[in-house]
C-alpha cells in the first residue's frame, strides 16, 4: 500500500476529549474517528488491526472445535422476557420498537438467542458438547461513554457458548476456552494474566476467570503470587485474616470524648492509637435489608464480597445519613457496634473477632469507646471475608507474598450452568433417555477492546509500538527524498520485493519532509522502518530501525529483504 | 470438517412460512434459522457461503483502489437532520433513543456517516478520488419481512462511496464500480445482467444501474435487447411510440350508451373495437396536485415514469372515488378527457396523440364517446413517455426486438452528485484554490441477498446447486457404510488427502443410511460428491458425482484426489 493513497490522517495534537493514551493514539495515528459519543469509525489501518485480532481469535476458536455462526444484533424482547432479563437488565440495554410496536433490544450479549437456537436443534447427548461462537458488534448504553474503544457503546466481541451434558463436560469446555484464550493473547504479542474473578451479575454456578492485559493505566487491579501461579482480580482475591499483636484491656470499655472526630484517620491521630486498633463500622442497605458491617480500621471493605456473601442484592449501598439517624440515632461518622438494636444484623470481617482491645464509634456525637472487646462488648452475627486484599500479604495457596498489578480486562470465561437452558428449555435426552438441561458456559473476548489494551501496554512518547502479530502493516519503507531518483527507484524495488516475500509493507511515497514521515511512522507504530537516504544508499546501504527497541542498523541493500523477512518471521513466532 | 461434528440441521419438510424457494432451501439445508421475523442466525454452512461472497466482494473493491473502513451501525439523528433525511425517510428507518434521550437510527445506508467522516479529512483535490467501503449489517423496518434473506430487517451489505473532484471523475469511479460488480457476480458463478434503472428515492444527478441475478422467481422484470447490449429495468425502459393503423372518423364524436361498462376489457368487447382504439383515462393525485393521465387502452401506465416526469412526488396515487366525483362528477370507470375543467392538467403518453379515432369515457355513468380525435376533441397539456415497455417491442438503440426476463436485484451503482456533500459541507480546494463540493457516488451489493439469489437461480427438486466459488464446501465424501473397515479407512484417507491438496471437503461420518446421506448432500448442494461403496471399492473404484449435471463416473481410487482437485480448479476459473 502506498501511503499517498491511504486514508491515514495523522494528528500532531492530542485530541482534547481523549483521556487515555490508547484513545489519544488511535485518533492521532488515524486509526479511528468518532461519529458520535461512544460510536467510532475504523479507518483502514485500524480495521486491519481489528481483523488481525479477529483472525487470531477465530483460528483458536476453530482449533478447539468451535463452530462459527452469526446471530442477529436485533433481539426480540420475548426471549429476554423468557430468560427473565428484560426487566432486570437496566439502563445499559438499548431498547427499540418496530413499526408494529414490538419490542427489541440491541444485543449486549447473546445467551437468549443462542439458547433459543440450540433448544430447537439439540435432541440427544450425542450432539454434545457443542461450541458455537460469533464475532460481532455488541451494544451497551453507557451512562458516560469514554476512553475511546475501551468503553464504547458499540463494540466488537467474540462470544462463544458451550453446551455440555454435565458439569464435567462444562469443566472440559471451560478448560478448552481458558487454554484458547491464553493462546489468543499470547499470539497477539501481549503480556497478560488470567485471574480469578467475581461472577457478578451474569449469574451462574461456577467459576470465572478474567483475562487481563497488564498495563499501568489499566482500570482493574489484580494481585498475583510471587511464588505460585495464583492470580486474581483484587476484588475477588480471598484474604487470610491477620491478627495484630495486642494486649487485652484490663477493665471495662470506656466512653471517651472525641470532639469533632469523624474519620478513621483523625481518630487514630486524636487517640494516638494505630489504625489496626480501630473498628470501622458502616451501616449498609441491601435492597430492603439493613445491616452493620465491621472491618478493621486499616482495611478497605470489599463491597463485592459483601454482596456475594449476603446473597446478592440488586442494589447495595451505604445507608443514607437520614437512615443512620433513624436506626442508630447518630451521624455516619459516629456509628459503632455497641448496644445496637436487637434486630440489626452485624457482620464482621474475619479480622475483627481477632482484635483484643479495640476502639469504635459510640453511636453518639463526639464520643468513642476504647478498650472494647469483640463479643464481650458487642454482638457479631456473621464472620466473613469482607476486605480488600493488599499487596505483600501471603498467598493463600503457597504463602509467598502477593504482588499487585494493573490490568485491562479483555476476556472472560464463565461457567453459566443451567440458568439459561432451564429458563428457555434447552434440553436433551441422556444415555438413559432422561431429559436433562444443557450445562452452559459463555466466553467473551473484547476484540476492539484488545486493540485498545494493546496500545495501552505498548506505547512511548512517540506513539504506538505494535506487537508484530497485530500491527496494521509490518514494515514501512521511508525514502527520505522524492527527488533522488536512486532513492525513489530503490524504495520502489524494495517495496515490490518485500511484497513478493509476503511481508506486509507500506511505502511512504508522499511528498513530505523526512522528519514528517519519521514522526508518522513512529506514531502509527509500524514494527520495522526501512529508511533510504541518498548518502547511505550511495554506499549500497539502507537503515533498518526496530520501533520497539529503537535500535538502528545499516544493512547492505542486497541483504535487506531477506533480513526483514526473517525479523518478521521471528517476531510472529513469539 | 466431519459432518457428525457440524451444526447442520437438515429438514425434509418445507417450512410452512417459507414462500420462496431460497428461503425454503436455506432453512431445509440448515444454513439459517429464524430468530424473529426478518431476523436470522447464519449457521456454520450458511456463514461460510456469506464469507465467500464477502471475500470476492472485498477483493474486487480493493482491486479498484477501494479502502475498507467500518462505520457504526448506530447513527446519530443530528447527521440525518443535516442531510434532511431524518424527517423524510419514513417508517422503514429503525429509530431509538439512548438513556439521555438522544435520537439515533440503525443505518439503512451510510451516506451521512461517510460524508461526515470525509468532510473532516479532505482538504485538497490531491486527496481525490477517494473510494471508501465497508461490509456490514444494514437495517430496514419492513412492513412485512418475508422471503427469508431476500427481504429481511437485518441484512449484510457492502457499500462503497466515491468522492471525486468533478463529474468526469465520478464517471470514472462509476465505471470502475460497474466493472467490479460485473466481476463480482461473474466470480460468484452467477448468471446476471446490469440494467439501466430508475434513480428512485436516493436522489442524485446521474445514472444508475441495477445488477440483476436472473431467475424465473425474481421479483423484478427486466427487458434486454436480442440484438445489442441494451438492458433495463422494465419500469425504467424507454418506449418508442407505435402508431396503430386506423382511419380518421368521418364526423363529430358521438355519445353512445354503454350500460354497466366500466373496464377497458368490457368496453372493447361491448363496442367490438380493439383495445388499441381506447383511451385509458386515470385521475391521479400527486401530493396536493391533481391531473388526468391518458394511455392507450392496450398499454399499462408506468407510475415511476409518471412520477419522474412530473417532478417527483412524495406520494403519488390514483385519486379516490370521492375525489373523482368531486372533480369530474362521475365514477372512476367513466372518466374521460373530453370537456374536463380548465384547471385540470392533462398528461398523455406519446401514443395517445397518434390515435386517429378513439373511444373514451364521457365523465357520466353508462356512456362513452366514440369517434374521438385527440386535440380536436380534448386538450393535452403534456405529451410524455408514460407506459410500460412490452416484450417484442423494438430496442430504442438498435431496433431489434426486446426480450423480457425476471431478475433479483443484488447490486446497484449510483451517481449521487453533490446532494450529500453540499448538505454536509464536504468540500475541497481545487487546483486554483477554489472551494468545491465533492462529487459522490454510492455503490451497494446485497451480500446476504446475493446468497439467496444464487439459490433462486441454482436449485432443483433435490435442493441447492451451489456454484463452486460460493459453495460452503466444495466436496463431500460419503462412505455408504460405517461397518466396512475398508470403506471407512479409505474415506478417511481421501478426506486427509483432499485437505492436503487444499480442497474444501467434508466427510459424512454419521451413522446414517446411505440414502439419508445422499439426500442431505443433494439438499445442501455440495458441487462434488464422492461416494465409497463396498462393491465398487473392492474393484479399487469410487463414484464421483457432479451435483449440477447429475453425472456420475467411476474413478480409480488412486486418481480420485487429483481429478477432484482439477475439477475444483476448473470450476473456480469460470
Amino acid at each position: 500500500m502506498l501511503v499517498s493513497q491511504l486514508l491515514n490522517p495523522t494528528l500532531r495534537e492530542v485530541p482534547a476529549e481523549a483521556e487515555v493514551i490508547s484513545h489519544q493514539l488511535m485518533v492521532r495515528a488515524g486509526l479511528i474517528r468518532k461519529s458520535a459519543s461512544g460510536l467510532y469509525t475504523f479507518l483502514p489501518l485500524g480495521l486491519r488491526v481489528l481483523r488481525k485480532i479477529e483472525t487470531i481469535v477465530r483460528e483458536e476458536m476453530d482449533a478447539k472445535g468451535g463452530q462459527e455462526v452469526l446471530m442477529p444484533i436485533m433481539q426480540p424482547a420475548e426471549l429476554w422476557k423468557e430468560s427473565g432479563r428484560w426487566d432486570v437488565y437496566g439502563a445499559e440495554l438499548f431498547r427499540l420498537k418496530d413499526r408494529h410496536n414490538r419490542e427489541f433490544c440491541l444485543g449486549p450479549t447473546h445467551e437468549e438467542i443462542i439458547t433459543d437456537l440450540v433448544r430447537g436443534e439439540i435432541r440427544s447427548y450425542k450432539q454434545l458438547p457443542m461450541l458455537l461462537y460469533q464475532i460481532q458488534n455488541k451494544y451497551r448504553d453507557e451512562r458516560r461513554p469514554r476512553f475511546g474503544l475501551m468503553r464504547g457503546r458499540e463494540f466488537i466481541m467474540k462470544d462463544l457458548y458451550s453446551f455440555d451434558r454435565d458439569e464435567a463436560g462444562l469443566h472440559e469446555s471451560y478448560q478448552k476456552m481458558y487454554d484458547a484464550y491464553c493462546r489468543i493473547f499470547a499470539r497477539c504479542g501481549l503480556s497478560f494474566r488470567p485471574v480469578e474473578a467475581d461472577a457478578g451479575a451474569i449469574g451462574g454456578t461456577g467459576g470465572t476467570h478474567e483475562f487481563m492485559v497488564l498495563a499501568d493505566s489499566g482500570e482493574n487491579s489484580v494481585v498475583y503470587c510471587s511464588g505460585c501461579d495464583y492470580a486474581a482480580n483484587t476484588e475477588k482475591s480471598e484474604c487470610r485474616p491477620q491478627a495484630v499483636e495486642d494486649e487485652s484491656p484490663q477493665g471495662q470499655r470506656k466512653l471517651v470524648p472525641t470532639p469533632g472526630v469523624k474519620t478513621i484517620e483523625s481518630l487514630s491521630e486524636f487517640l494516638a492509637v494505630p489504625k489496626t486498633a480501630l473498628v470501622k463500622s458502616l451501616l449498609y442497605q441491601g435492597d430492603d435489608k439493613i445491616f452493620l458491617v465491621l472491618v478493621r480500621g486499616d482495611r478497605t471493605l470489599n463491597e463485592i464480597k459483601l454482596n456475594n456473601a449476603l446473597g446478592g442484592f440488586v442494589s447495595l449501598q451505604l445507608a443514607s445519613p437520614e437512615l443512620v439517624k433513624e436506626i442508630l440515632g447518630c451521624e455516619p461518622g459516629s456509628v459503632g457496634p455497641v448496644d445496637t438494636p436487637a434486630g440489626l444484623m452485624v457482620v464482621a470481617d474475619e479480622e475483627v473477632p481477632l482484635m483484643k482491645r479495640a476502639v469504635c464509634g459510640a453511636n453518639q456525637a463526639d464520643h468513642h469507646y476504647t478498650d472494647v472487646v469483640p463479643s464481650r462488648d458487642f454482638r457479631i452475627d456473621q464472620v466473613l471475608d469482607l476486605r480488600m486484599v493488599e499487596p505483600g500479604e501471603a498467598c493463600l495457596k503457597c504463602g509467598a507474598p502477593l504482588k499487585e498489578a494493573r490490568g485491562i480486562e479483555v476476556g472472560q470465561v464463565f461457567k453459566l450452568g443451567t440458568k439459561y437452558s432451564k429458563a428457555l428449555g434447552a434440553n436433551f435426552l441422556d444415555e438413559n433417555g432422561v431429559e436433562r438441561s444443557c450445562v452452559m458456559g459463555c466466553y467473551g473476548v473484547g476484540v476492539s477492546r484488545t486493540m485498545a489494551a494493546a496500545i495501552e501496554q505498548n506505547n512511548d512518547e512517540f506513539g504506538i509500538i505494535w506487537p508484530m502479530p497485530i500491527a496494521p502493516y509490518q514494515v514501512i519503507i521511508v525514502p527520505t527524498s522524492n527527488k533522488d531518483a536512486l532513492v525513489v527507484e530503490t524504495a520502489d524495488k524494495l517495496y515490490q520485493e518485500l511484497q513478493r516475500l509476503g511481508v506486509e509493507v507500506v511505502l511512504d511515497d508522499r511528498d513530505e519532509r523526512a522528519g514528517v514521515k519519521f514522526k508518522d511512522a513512529d506514531l502509527v507504530g509500524y514494527p520495522i522502518r526501512v529508511t533510504l537516504g541518498s548518502k547511505t544508499l550511495a554506499n549500497g546501504q539502507v537503515e533498518l530501525k526496530e520501533r520497539k527497541s529503537g535500535e538502528t542498523h545499516l544493512i547492505n541493500i542486497e541483504d535487506l529483504s531477506h533480513q526483514v523477512k526473517e525479523m518478521v518471521k521471528k517476531a510472529l513466532k513469539c
